[in-house]
């Protein structure tokens, strides 16, 4: 989506909108900690993410390659900064190309800092002089396919301070084609509207993007104020000095400083906010929870489908996917990003059968060993990894093999009964409850446009002994609701539904369209999801020495065990679901764990009371 | 579908089956009126039907198109009866590819009578000597596209007594690769065992369907057996004989016998039996509510859809249309029948824009001018009309120019306010009422497989006088959950859609599928609909002498007033859609309608008070 349209529709809405600006970061694991605090503040509801443009280079590509990221993986609509007077015309050709193929539809134009060893400044290519070639050259290349923005300098640039001569160049940019500005930090608020009426005057007439720069500690806001030549008001440096030496209180004073200066901006008729995040979150947060614009459970975040939607190149009518990959959605958008269509509105419709390579990198169990021996420990015995399970149902572990993110809110009315399960060694690794017609405004389950009703049957999704496995199969053929499939790693797989189609298990009814069914069971996919089920269960296995009682243990599950899905069509059923385990509960593998504490071993395996 | 798969269901349901023969009227009238008298039987619940093979030219010519009809617009399962003899090869490759682009799997293959006038035998043509050389053919040709049946002969056949040669000839047909044998008429229960048991000893293995001709009369009764050499049991002409006279009591008693002759063959392993109706009803629906077989409220006739599909070719998995056509069901067969593919799981996908010809033979109105004033009146006065239509929600007309059909027992949850709102002029000519989530096997509202359930919203179509369109467009526009299509004559479009793409309006949850929405509501087939639905009202104005008041009336209101379609797109809401007609009513056009009786006429011509 155009950040144009975005800005427009805000202004409409009357809800002030923002945005956030992260940079790449210099160390491989830096990347990783940005990605996931990039997920984290998505929760936090910005328009858009921009990436700095690191010229030259490794950081190049790493702009490039967050950008792909940032869309097709977290679904963040994203702005690539781009500078062109330090890269020629290819590598602002390859730039472009990329940000095109990653989905990204919005562009801001730099100029581009003059290399540190040269003395004088000389452009690359003598195309590209200024901004406003990089604007020409992207309207000329991709016409209206990118959203074009420019810099904009309410308190002087760098090496100009000419303020006409400034809005000179601005009104270039934009008579090229730009259509949005993003200004520099400032905090002088009362100097931004007057130059803002100056851009005006110039008939400037496209929406201002103020940036602004939270507050972190002292030492970095003055570091910054200085190296963007950007003026202090006196007042704020009333308040900021007599604390310098407390971060805490910096903070605390700077958020009230800043969210004052927001305010003012919005006063002026801005409805619009950049923040310069610095790849940091707290201070961003704490001066958007100050301005009351967070997502809260009566004004929740929108989301157009329960799932986080890919806006990565040709995805973006993508709207029906399988259940298996809910806990491991980067895997499931890597796996199927060589798809040539992606199924919308109905999964038959255009569902590819191949599922790409299981080992693509990023599919496989993530951390190093020795991270995952911290967080999973070292089971001994089926309870041991039942207790990891119920641990991460109570929310003390944060991620499972099959899990990369916490337990959710939507889990809620379900976790007694899965924690029961888990307890019995009946080990879950995915599960919905079932949802009769709640408001698609629902803070918990709610998804889709205003007006709507949103509904789930329940599912259920686990490993189950196999000597419990011939009656649970009995007892859900018994059912006329249930429908199963059942699987082993060596790919036997059982089933009941009516036929081999997708069965939807999430869906909404929204005023004036289709039915939306964006979440289905089905066969071909669940066959690609087992031998990824599988094959992280043995990665963890992996973790622990070979011979060792917990690698023994869980390479054990994952070639006895069974992959079983269950669905309960009747979706005013709740606990149906749960009923049909009655009295089922794994015992131990008395080989594997070492002899109780009492000198008894427990003789069967498992017992299947009915 | 094949009569073995469908002989097969029946088998496995254990539930008695049942089909219909019918043969190519003599005249025009008689083909319409068995239409009609088809249709009607569908609702008894038949599995399939069969047209006999009309020998000759113009009558060979009307089996194909009987069974053209049947398939694509009555959606009957048709079995086309086809003789060889006396074809030649040109003739019956012609039938068998008509048969097959109509959309008919089932052939029964038949050797053909020798023509009246040829005193000895001789074959068309040589390679057509007996039934079994058309059985061949068709395997030959056709392949699987075509179950074939063949004629079985429990008490011999018209030009052949000897039972073994003619079980030779059964035998040999069968291996020719038959998959079903139908037999001519008996009343003899004992000997159809017995000669079924012969057909198995000679290793004949699939499935055997008896031929039952109910009684209609005495002399009908008997002109039939005699002419079919069929035994007539001592016992029923010691019943009939006595009341031949009297019609009523023939078919009483002929009721019981044949019910009793059907029970035997039942408890004899049989599943399925095929009724000769000769093209009437009476008689074998008698049989049938005898044996309890008619579908029932408790038991109601299973329909796939809300709809009644049509089993054209490659039409079959047809499964969404526009709710406009919901009482034109032909017309939107016949309009649609060029597309190259049909909407199936969503109308988005595979919609066609071409409506086809509006002045396609079976698209305008139907009845002669006469029938119509007849059945219509002629009305002077907007109150005549709006009487009209309270009339045919009363069910005391049974059609209208835009219903071709009587009142659905579906309707009757909104009958009083529509029947209200035709009253105050407001002329209704399509609507559903809500449905939220009963069962799918609900006798009225149900359709679909078992254990799911279905939705509706409610939908209301009708004709607003342009006094009145203004107030309730803003009504609607201030309604959050409804949406609206309105347009006049000549064209001119408003709605309040959110997107210009379809609205489900009926969908259905089942286990272990995507969610079917066989019905919508959308833009461009409401604009196809818009031009039959006027010429639907000028053919009906049409019927009344040119400068005569009905036409002048009917005239107007096509030219001046709106044809309005509205949802209520929260499926709770039953009355919602009603509420917004508070206080709208219609007043006369004083000059159409003669000067009212008190001499006062009056003024304004519609009044909407808020």
């Amino acid at each position: 989506m155009h950040i144009k349209d975005m800005l427009r529709e805000a202004e409409r809405d009357g809800q002030p909108s923002f945005s956030f600006e992260y940079f790449p970061p210099k160390t491989a694991q830096g990347v990783q900690n940005l990605y996931d605090r990039m997920e984290k503040m998505y929760h936090m509801g910005p328009k858009f993410i921009d990436i700095t443009w690191g010229a030259g280079g490794r950081i190049a590509e790493l702009t490039c390659d967050m950008v792909l990221q940032a869309q097709s993986i977290y679904g963040l609509e994203t702005c690539m900064h781009l500078t062109c007077t330090d890269m020629g015309l290819e590598k602002v050709n390859d730039a472009l190309h990329k940000a095109y193929k990653a989905g990204c539809t919005n562009i801001l134009a730099l100029r581009g800092d003059p290399p540190r060893d040269k003395e004088k400044w000389v452009a690359a290519d003598e195309d590209f002089q200024y901004a406003r070639d990089l604007v020409k050259h992207i309207r000329d290349t991709y016409h209206d396919n990118f959203d074009v923005g420019v810099a904009g300098y309410p308190e002087g640039c760098d090496d100009n301070k000419d303020e006409e001569q400034l809005l000179d160049h601005l009104k270039e940019k934009v008579d090229m084609g730009a259509t949005f500005i993003v200004t520099q930090m400032f905090y002088d608020a009362d100097n931004f509207v007057r130059w803002v009426g100056k851009v005006r005057e110039r008939g400037i007439t496209v929406p201002i993007i103020p940036g602004i720069m939270p507050i972190a500690t002292y030492a970095s806001f003055l570091r910054r104020a200085k190296h963007m030549n950007c003026r202090v008001p006196d007042e704020w440096m009333a308040a900021l000095d007599p604390v310098k030496n407390d971060d805490v209180a910096v903070r605390e004073i700077g958020k009230h400083l800043v969210a004052d200066l927001c305010r003012k901006i919005l006063s002026a008729g801005i409805h619009h906010l950049h923040f310069y995040t610095m790849n940091l979150a707290q201070a961003t947060r704490m001066v958007l929870e100050e301005l009351d614009w967070l997502p809260t459970s009566e004004r929740p975040l929108k989301q157009r489908l329960p799932w986080k939607q890919s806006l990565g190149f040709g995805r973006r009518a993508e709207d029906v996917r399988p259940i298996f990959w809910k806990g491991r959605n980067k895997s499931y958008v890597l796996r199927t990003k060589e798809w040539d269509e992606f199924p919308n509105g109905r999964w038959g419709d255009s569902r590819s059968p191949a599922f790409g390579e299981l080992d693509a990198y990023g599919i496989g169990l993530t951390g190093t060993n020795e991270q995952n021996r911290k967080k999973w420990g070292e089971p001994q015995s089926v309870q041991d990894v039942a207790d990891l399970f119920v641990r991460y149902l109570k929310r003390e572990v944060d991620s499972l093999p099959w899990s990369e993110s916490p337990l959710t809110a939507e889990a809620s009315p379900i976790r007694d009964d899965l924690i029961d399960l888990n307890k019995r060694g009946l080990i879950t690794i995915n599960s919905q409850p079932a949802v009769s017609g709640v408001k698609s405004s629902d803070p918990v389950h709610g998804w889709g446009p205003p007006n709507g009703y949103v509904y789930q049957k329940s599912y259920l999704e686990l490993l189950v002994h196999p000597d419990l496995y011939p009656e649970l199969i009995a007892r859900i053929e018994d059912h006329p609701d249930m429908t199963y499939y059942a699987v082993t790693k060596d790919g036997t797989l059982k089933y009941n539904s009516p036929t081999d189609g997708p069965n939807a298990v999430t869906w909404g009814v929204f005023p004036g369209k289709e039915i939306v069914q964006p979440t289905i069971v089905e066969g071909i996919s669940f066959m690609a999801w087992k031998d990824e089920a599988f094959r992280l269960g043995v990665d963890w296995a992996h973790c622990y020495d070979p011979e060792s009682p917990s690698r023994v243990l869980i390479e054990r599950i994952m070639n006895e065990w069974y992959l079983v899905n269950i669905v309960n069509n009747d979706f005013h059923q709740q606990r149906e679901i749960f009923e049909i385990f009655q009295g089922l509960s794994v015992k131990e593998y008395d080989d594997i764990k070492p002899v109780s504490q009492n000198g008894e071993s427990a003789n069967g395996v498992a017992t299947a009371s009915t």
